[in-house]
């Protein structure tokens, strides 16, 4: 590939005015809006067309030697580049060495195709560019935000029409917010939950003034802990770190056979913390629907129950899983969500929106009352500023996306999509079962399953087999399905992605697995099995030799 | 204007598996292509030509009004409406109620017109939908913005070549991080600099994993603060609360007649704070560069030396300020900066790209190990994720739109913005003085001012009258400032900001003043006037008689 610093001088191309004042006010005249329009056309064929004759995930070009090529670390003073010019390179240039996220073969992360639509309304929010901190750069899209904001809310927690109407245009209320991505959706429940658990009293005026400090202080604490399966998001560890919390303080629960949080481990790990501890807090409790590695549900009611005979947080960690409650099938997978005090979604999960958006939902609407931001110049108090309650300040309206989003597919069109997914999840299990060479890990429950290269010789070999020799066995197959993963990652034409998880038969150790996420509506048991296939090829002709 | 919910039922429209996959199918065929760019068509001057007819900002219907049309909290079942449907009507029913920020006479806020190649930018950004949390869902993407974060870096920190050389591609080390705001990399900054005043030590694991109360005694330290001058943006005040650290540990400092932080006043409180408490932590130090509502920047020479004195992280908030480092003429009012620790920069700000997208550039390489979260499954220990350093996950590639707008800008394009707001600025201040019904209050020097009605008879007045005379006339002039804004935002032709400062005139009060942003390349003089020129009437015909 081009070095990028070749093409850097473009004799005819200077910083001026007129010029300026040609990329500011778009062109009047028939012929320059041609070629604008024209530009779109690349972007949206000339890119999926490019990409397309790649079927592959990724050219096979080390990322060091990629890397070798962007190395030139000073802004260029006068223009390098046309925006024609711009195009044809990330076209040409950047695209083959991007990762082809929409192509079927890639199953291995929660990124995949998103529909085109989703293009032309990400092109609509660049192009009216509003900002929703504020009234002021937002006025309608303010309110539209509020609306849809409801209509989740409703999907999740179900509450009557006068509740509705009485939060829906409320400004002085807030059923959800749009955020970042789960991150900051986490990070923004945990907030919340801290600053409600330590709140001002006489003498103190509430942890976010204070610090944690004087909170533990002033409420007689010592410890605060957030319990969580150890399936839970890395995201969770972060966010209790930043809180100041300490992230030591995520106590991670161990999971039952179908890796939900275990019910009795809960219970007895807060009975042991108050024993151990009378000044412990219990922070939250976080249910998972759908985790990351495994896409487990955990019993969502269960944790309600013990979360408020604790009186603590009940936070669900939904950024996977929530739209699943648009399939009238499927949804009972996650009963009992409406109980949570707090839910993180994610847009460009699988609402199927660009990268990124994330949201947080509020069963109490004055929950986030507790995080609330005030200046003089922006988000005064009593105003109706959407930006008095994230984290974020200036912020694009990702709302107006899933607005149209919503409109366009209809509950069904996305319960269509949910459905394929699990289905399609379930039918390629049957598959790994089948297969002599492969065994299946954690069967899906939503829409991602693990599973490894395990024959089902060496399978037998583990029920039987010393603790010594199963951990040689263990790190036997750890190598081969790393390396597996690597070569067919490398190899371009599809992708699952790798996690460890501890599994039974080598307790001690972790074991390497291969994981996969179906959202891809493209993606069928037919390529599924070509991905298989594959794997089945490069065990053999590359990898059988590190099995004895 | 129409209720949303009017248009609730189109009975040609159900979610099915083939509309499923003309969605998620770009059309093949020549026919199909032609209408979606059609789409992008209307997008693009459609959505600017309806705009262009309404000059204005907004339409004057209340946000009341408003509101009460979208109160429908149901998703319905099936597809409400074609993508061609949702475009007409973001274009007819949104565009016209929302804000035109675009608008030259939007002068009111930092967001502004944006080049129009940056919605071709994002369009291919959300067309390529890379995920840059990890290289697994981005690989080039990653490279790319390295590449740009030196090259940000390098107007910065101006270091030697064989420094960018050993950082550029360096996966072990970071010269910067993009993040979703000014907020975000703000608050990066100070978890970093917590992180590192609290390092793991003997018996103690540092304070991200133990948390504050347990740093605080590992240390002997029982009071954390950050210094910042009074102008110091909100934000700062949230990222303290959010890091367990306490909001009222924000130590706001008084300012000189130039509206920058006054240095003795800092001697002077670091003296005191730590006379009254040797258990003392001075956190960071903060340096305004392109205060929100003044626009001044902070001697950040002095303000490096205070910190170096007292080895404390220093932090410059440039997200407003900071591109004034492209141009050669004014890049001296921000000398200094490159002593920073860490320095905010906003890339929806003097960038000019679309919401958002905020940067923290960092001095050290390494300073942001401290705040580092590997995972099994993502951001692996020795991988070259991105995600690994940053507080969010899932994050959009605005690093490709910054890097395609320096080759299509130039440093010299970018300049003449600058140049063109800072030099626009200084003649509204000249046009402003000239006018008796007006006072400058605080004068521009980068491209913000403030200003207020107050009548040079007034403001002579003012001069003389007694404390009482004093308050009694600022509490007039602020109710008829406050209502001047007010009525000019509600008619929706211009649009100037207000918030209030502590004036001398009237030190126990708040003023109101009038606060204007030029960034806008198309905004002029003969427009600034025009905008004079209608505060003028609307007094003259609406207010007077609140003064006396």
């Amino acid at each position: 590939m081009k070095k990028d610093t070749d093409s850097k001088s473009h004799p005819d191309l200077v910083a001026d005015w007129e010029r300026l004042f040609r990329v500011f006010i778009r062109p009047e005249g028939q012929a320059s809006r041609a070629t604008l329009i024209k530009y779109m056309d690349r972007i949206l064929y000339g890119l999926n067309d490019f990409l397309k004759k790649h079927v592959g995930i990724t050219e096979a070009v080390s990322l060091k030697e990629l890397s070798q090529n962007f190395t030139d670390t000073i802004i260029s003073d006068h223009p390098e580049k046309k925006l024609t010019d711009v195009i044809s390179c990330l076209i040409k240039e950047i695209a083959p060495y991007a990762v082809n996220v929409a192509s079927p073969y890639f199953v291995g992360h929660m990124t995949s195709a998103i529909p085109f639509f989703m293009v032309h309304l990400k092109t609509i929010i660049a192009a009216l560019n509003q900002n929703v901190v504020k009234i002021e750069t937002s006025k309608i899209v303010s309110v539209v935000e509020k609306q849809v904001i409801a209509k989740i809310h409703r999907m999740i927690y179900d509450q009557t029409e006068s509740f509705y109407q009485a939060h829906v245009q409320n400004t002085e209320t807030t059923l959800g917010v749009f955020v970042e991505g789960g991150t900051t959706a986490n990070l923004t429940a945990l907030w919340a939950a801290r600053n409600a658990k330590f709140p001002p009293k006489k003498g103190f005026n509430g942890i976010e003034t204070e610090g944690v400090v004087a909170a533990y202080q002033a409420y007689d604490i010592d410890r605060c802990v957030v319990l969580v399966s150890r399936l839970g998001h890395y995201s969770l560890r972060k966010t209790v770190g930043v809180l100041g919390i300490g992230n030591q303080n995520i106590i991670p629960l161990s999971t039952d056979e179908n890796n939900q949080v275990d019910i009795n481990a809960l219970k007895k790990t807060i009975a042991r913390l108050k024993k151990e501890n009378p000044k412990i807090c219990i922070l939250a409790i976080i249910g998972i629907a759908g985790a990351t590695e495994t896409g487990t549900v955990d019993p969502l009611e269960e944790l309600a129950t013990i979360s408020a005979k604790h009186n603590t947080h009940f936070h669900v960690d939904a950024a996977w899983g929530g739209p699943t409650l648009f399939s009238q099938k499927y949804k009972h997978l996650l009963k009992g969500i409406h109980l949570a005090d707090s839910v993180t979604v994610d847009g460009h999960k699988q609402f199927y929106m660009p990268m990124s958006c994330g949201m947080l939902y509020l069963k109490n609407p004055k929950a986030l009352d507790v995080i609330a931001y005030h200046a003089k110049y922006v988000n005064r108090e009593g105003s109706v500023d959407l930006g008095i309650k994230t984290l974020s300040g200036s912020r694009e309206a990702n709302s107006l996306i899933l607005d149209s989003a919503l409109k366009i597919m209809g509950a069904k069109g996305y319960a269509l999509l949910i459905d394929h997914g699990i289905e399609t999840a379930a039918a390629f299990a049957k598959e790994i079962k089948k297969r002599k060479l492969f065994q299946l890990i954690t069967p899906p429950v939503l829409n991602i399953l693990t599973y490894r290269i395990c024959p089902a010789k060496i399978q037998k070999k583990l029920d039987t087999a010393s603790v010594a020799q199963r951990e040689k066995i263990c790190h036997q197959l750890n190598q081969v399905n790393r390396r597996l993963q690597r070569i067919q990652r490398e190899a371009g034409f599809s992708f699952v992605s790798r996690t460890t998880l501890k599994l039974k038969t080598s307790p001690k150790n972790s074991s390497v697995v291969l994981r996969s996420v179906i959202m891809n509506p493209m993606t069928t048991i037919t390529i599924l099995n070509e991905i298989l296939d594959e794997q089945e090829k490069i065990f053999n002709t590359q990898l059988k030799g590190l099995l004895e």
